[in-house]
């Protein structure tokens, strides 16, 4: 069982070490790559040797963060994972897990991780790591430059969606100024990060909008994706998961369904809801589960069996709501 | 000419004034809207009696924030406008052109605000008319409620896209992060304002993507409406003018270019572009204006001669471009 460190116990911890081996998680996003890289800078600040390693390939489009990839030039004395909030999240790949079984400490906001390092610190207030990061800062007594500014604002903007998402607080906002304050260039790293779509991308957008079917009085839409098309298109798993949001924010559609084909021929189906329906509901009575308003399940055979089955499972939950409205009226 | 005022003197006249009506500018977006809402609940703590006038229908879905329309049971003794930079912006409905001229006070964050009111508190540092009044309910002596965050919020996340465009300062944060403090439902407003889309609007969405083209090695991204396209998915003029930010948002896009076709067969072409190239230098030429950054013109003639026209402007400045790097790297 992992030790529960707080602020200052952690920054101690890192003070105390040196030759510090940085772990982010596998697919790695921008709150594991901006923790990491504002981790590299701060650790570069106190004087110490300290390198990055993750099992898949950092996305380009974060190569404005300056850090050093992991090259074995040093022997980790110290092991320090950021937003992984499991063992399997580690991934295989880059000889990763060969260090991941001493990890030292992890710093993470994830309400569900596993406690699998020797530390933790732990806040699950935090909309981002790069959140906590923002205030740990100080506990480690290191100067927000305006790359370590960046690092953390790009943790920070991608995890909320630019403060869109119900995750983000006072305390998100708070922690976005303190960065704009010490440097982020925010005109930069917002243009990177949310108004750049990838060739691929836009293409299944298009696709996308072509499948748009609506049912039930415009309060459920489909969207939906063969195979063929996804593979035709090459977009990436990622920027498949930004579709999933596309059907529910159609003014009025209280249930947005995005099916996807798998290699396989079975469909991956995304559920996502306004605060009136419950999306697990939907999608466990399919096998799937996830939150009450983004879940997901999968289901075989073909598209029309598929679609049936769903849409089939939002009548039920949209019948069940007006029941309970048309109650309460005549209360 | 108008009297410049502070903050203070701005809050001691209104404080001194009842019977106040609030204009807003024709077109009502968020922070128009907004600032009246936030303006009508304060001036209902203080006591005073007070209504919003604008010459166009408050959207419905701004219908979340509280305010009472004036319908003429009051003379009004003091005349406030918000958001409003010039005489014209109030539009010429609901009689509302009688009280723009007896504008006591005109509260703005528009560098190009042209004096028209007795006395102007502005601000143009200020990403949104409701940032400025977040700081100012301090000298007004009005507590923010949640209601008041509301309106608040409202103007501040849609005037800088929700914390993503060029206008957003540490300071908008600090304002954000207040306003959810005091009770903002951002959850809910979110949601509102950034995540319902109308079904005109999907609909001219699908047909953008669906014209789509890419010139100049995908420097240049082009999509194109016709009017019967338009009037076809009978799309509002504002979500159409979103529409202008889609080319740019492209990988690798350094000029996006979106041709709406008018009533009268013209074209109107809108040009954003990145850093590296002056959309306003581009639209000039073709007898338009606008920002470095985002800039128009209109076209007559045909939809081929149009493309030709702005894509020969667009090349020049590519290559203009290409040569000035070109010689960069000779030295």
């Amino acid at each position: 069982m992992t030790e529960s460190v707080d602020r200052q116990t952690a920054a101690e911890r890192l003070r105390a070490a040196d030759d510090i081996l940085i772990l982010c998680h596998k697919n790695p996003d921008g709150d594991t790559v901006g923790s990491a890289g504002a981790l590299y800078q701060a650790l570069c600040q106190l004087g110490k040797t300290a390198a990055v390693l993750c099992s898949d390939p950092i996305p380009a489009m974060y190569s404005y963060m300056p850090f050093a990839r992991y090259d074995g030039s040093f022997e980790p004395a110290f092991v320090v994972a950021v937003d992984v909030a499991s063992i399997q999240l580690f991934g295989e790949k880059n000889d990763v897990q060969r260090y991941v079984e001493r990890a030292d400490l992890c710093i993470d906001h994830h309400g569900t991780n596993s406690g699998y390092a020797y530390a933790t610190l732990l806040d699950d207030t935090a909309a981002a790591t790069c959140e906590l990061l923002t205030e740990w800062m100080d506990d480690l007594g290191v100067r927000i430059t305006p790359d370590i500014a960046n690092c953390l604002y790009t943790g920070v903007a991608t995890d909320t969606g630019c403060f869109r998402f119900t995750n983000t607080t006072a305390r998100t906002h708070l922690a976005a100024a303190r960065l704009i304050a010490a440097g982020a260039d925010i005109e930069r790293l917002n243009e990177i990060l949310f108004e750049s779509r990838s060739h691929p991308r836009v293409e299944a957008e298009k696709l996308a909008l072509e499948s748009l079917q609506l049912f039930y009085q415009n309060r459920c839409a489909l969207i939906c994706l063969t195979w063929d098309q996804i593979s035709g298109t090459g977009v990436a798993g990622a920027e498949l998961e930004d579709l999933t949001s596309l059907p529910r924010s159609i003014e009025g559609v209280q249930v947005g369904l995005t099916l996807r084909q798998q290699p396989d021929g079975s469909f991956k189906i995304s559920v996502r809801t306004d605060r009136t329906i419950n999306a697990c509901a939907i999608a466990r009575r399919l096998g799937g589960g996830g939150h009450p308003r983004a879940a997901g399940c999968e289901i075989s055979g073909n598209l029309e069996n598929a679609k049936h089955a769903i849409l089939e499972e939002v009548k039920k939950e949209l019948d069940k709501l007006d029941q309970e409205l048309s109650v309460q009226e005549q209360q």
